[in-house]
């Protein structure tokens, strides 16, 4: 397998984009990914998405972005793992350069989610559970993770407030992310006024959906000279049940430390040498328990992190630097792109008042329903 | 890239599987791979689905399926191209393995078409087309067939029931197959009296849906000794516009030809080199195209193939051995992965009375709405 530098990154803000149709918004992450690597022939496309038979009533996006980003008559197809599809569809482009198969693979996640009413975006993202053991049992995925912290807060003693300082943080980052769906700073109180969705989650332990598409092209690392590149150097993908109740500790995020270890073993690398961790913190106990599983924070420890500050960008291990799922917005399969555009925001140092201090090695995790698809990626400035 | 052999393959019979979840009809087919493949470990599963988000409420189809067959924990993703998914299912363990990233892939088609009432699967089905351009619009999947039909039989001066020959075929060969959806046999008569879906399509030109699950088991050549050993020595991938009216011209399959032509030049191969030809009639107007943009007919002289005799299992070009998609039925997204099953089947001479002699190079053709997405595969014995 021979090294793969990424060449070019575009996304677009997150919002209730009426005004784009699911093509439009994908060719514009696309089209700004291919501006920046200079508009390089492309071998191939892999499309991150979930919901868009549900929501959009289409399926086949494959052919349907290639053709409107240009590439008419090439390969190009849609990978999905519920809100893991982002990194699923990255992982896929990734293999296919590595390999040698394609010279120059795009990777775009891609997901509108707006243009129904949102009990049927709620009915959707139910179908990333089981559907015959949770989904028709009445359980929502909101209600799933309200399980999963519940369990965690009465195991290792925590109250939820204390949770609430994974969502500060990343509504702290997301004020200077031009492209987050949410900028406005938060305090404990607002987190402890906010309402009930599923005891014990509050509005302020949810990330919001929205729209959105964000986009990397791929190519060999020797189309660069060294210095100055973006490198992909590890990269890892595991599977847990897909019901939270046959897992032996649903407290424990086995595909992230799988995935994670194989990440770390492939680019030479611990938990010790990663600057800043983009992970997944779809509800603030799945950013809990990617710490822990990553390696970062002892079995249940995960929200000292957040309390002691070291997840803040000047931090030991920040996380969501540009405002997590949070409040840069969880737009479900493109998530995962926008998590690796941003760890290249932060390696080529564009990233402002949020910048981690010399930023050479980065992180990102994206997790499929409760956890049952978890892909972890590392990429390094050279 | 090193070479690729099949291990194994299962199938399940297409039928109303009212019995089986989705996991356990997939879990049969890979079951019985496993089986012929002396239960290796597997190191990732590739599985083939388009419509289970929307008949099935169930996305996330990778890890629901290892966890299933037994691959806790492992690499699973879904691969959607609306009906090449299952084709396009295993050119993703074919290059995982060909790469040298996997020594063990599984791929698996699966597709559950029964459980909801026929409306909401025309439905789901017309999200193969073009959302804003075509299904927006009211034309049903059938309806962009018969549009096509209509205007290759305008242009080409053939009589609608010169197709018959395509269905009558197809019919003939599945009464030998027990996996077939339907075991009847069909005259041209019985062809002019069923009644119109369509015009000019009658049932007798459409392939019935169903349940089914076919899989596939990939591993290096090398672990095989030469002699008896199933390769696939050629694979290629190409797009089209999704919409029918946005092509130059709607009756030339053109990644039917760019895929053939890839899958040709990989293997070292011409359209007189193969032995027989499994491709994807889920229309007969589709047969003609396909045999034409595979290279086996002049334009607009599909038919005369069919009409010649020339596609029957002692013919010229054996098509639709073991009842193409018009009679071993169209589980949509499991429909590839049975192609390929068929052509393993046909190459290790297992076919009885529709068996065709002498068979050492065989390929088959998946195509995703009406042409969007076209993979074609080789596979010879050595």
């Amino acid at each position: 397998m021979r090294k793969v530098a990424v060449l070019g990154i575009g996304q677009t803000k997150i919002a209730e984009h009426w005004e784009f149709s699911i093509r439009e918004l994908a060719g514009e992450a696309v089209f700004r990914a291919l501006e920046e690597a200079s508009q390089p022939p492309i071998d191939g496309l892999f499309v991150g998405n979930m919901l868009s038979p549900l929501v959009e009533h289409q399926s086949s996006l494959g052919p349907l972005i290639a053709d409107w980003i240009g590439l008419r008559h090439g390969e190009a197809v849609k990978v999905e793992a519920a809100c893991a599809s982002g990194a699923a569809a990255f992982r896929s482009a990734l293999m296919a350069v590595a390999s040698g198969q394609m010279e120059i693979a795009v990777a775009v996640g891609v997901e509108k989610m707006t243009d129904q009413h949102p009990r049927d975006v709620t009915f959707g993202l139910a179908t990333a559970a089981d559907a015959d053991y949770e989904l028709d049992q009445g359980v929502s995925f909101v209600g799933l993770n309200a399980m999963i912290m519940q369990r965690y807060l009465h195991t290792f003693g925590w109250q939820s407030s204390d949770l609430a300082a994974f969502s500060i943080n990343a509504h702290q980052n997301a004020l200077h992310n031009p492209y987050a769906r949410l900028h406005m700073a938060i305090t404990r109180e607002d987190y402890e006024r906010s309402h009930m969705v599923a005891a014990p989650i509050r509005l302020l332990d949810a990330s919001p959906i929205g729209d959105g598409a964000a986009a990397v092209v791929l190519a060999p690392a020797d189309r660069l000279p060294p210095g100055n590149r973006v490198l992909v150097t590890g990269s890892g993908a595991a599977t847990d049940t897909i019901a939270v109740h046959s897992r032996r500790d649903p407290l424990f995020l086995q595909a992230a430390w799988r995935s994670a270890r194989q990440a770390y073993q492939q680019a030479g690398r611990q938990p010790e040498d990663i600057d800043f961790f983009e992970l997944h913190d779809a509800f603030s106990i799945m950013a809990a328990l990617s710490l822990e599983a990553a390696g970062f924070a002892e079995r249940g420890q995960g929200p000292r992190l957040a309390l002691e500050g070291d997840i803040r960008p000047e931090g030991r291990i920040p996380i969501c630097t540009r405002g997590g799922l949070k409040a840069r917005g969880h737009p479900v399969g493109a998530t995962g792109m926008y998590q690796i555009v941003e760890v290249v925001q932060q390696l080529r140092g564009e990233c402002g008042p949020t910048q981690v201090p010399a930023a050479r090695v980065g992180m990102a995790q994206n997790i499929g329903g409760s956890g049952a698809t978890i892909l972890t990626h590392i990429l390094e400035r050279d």
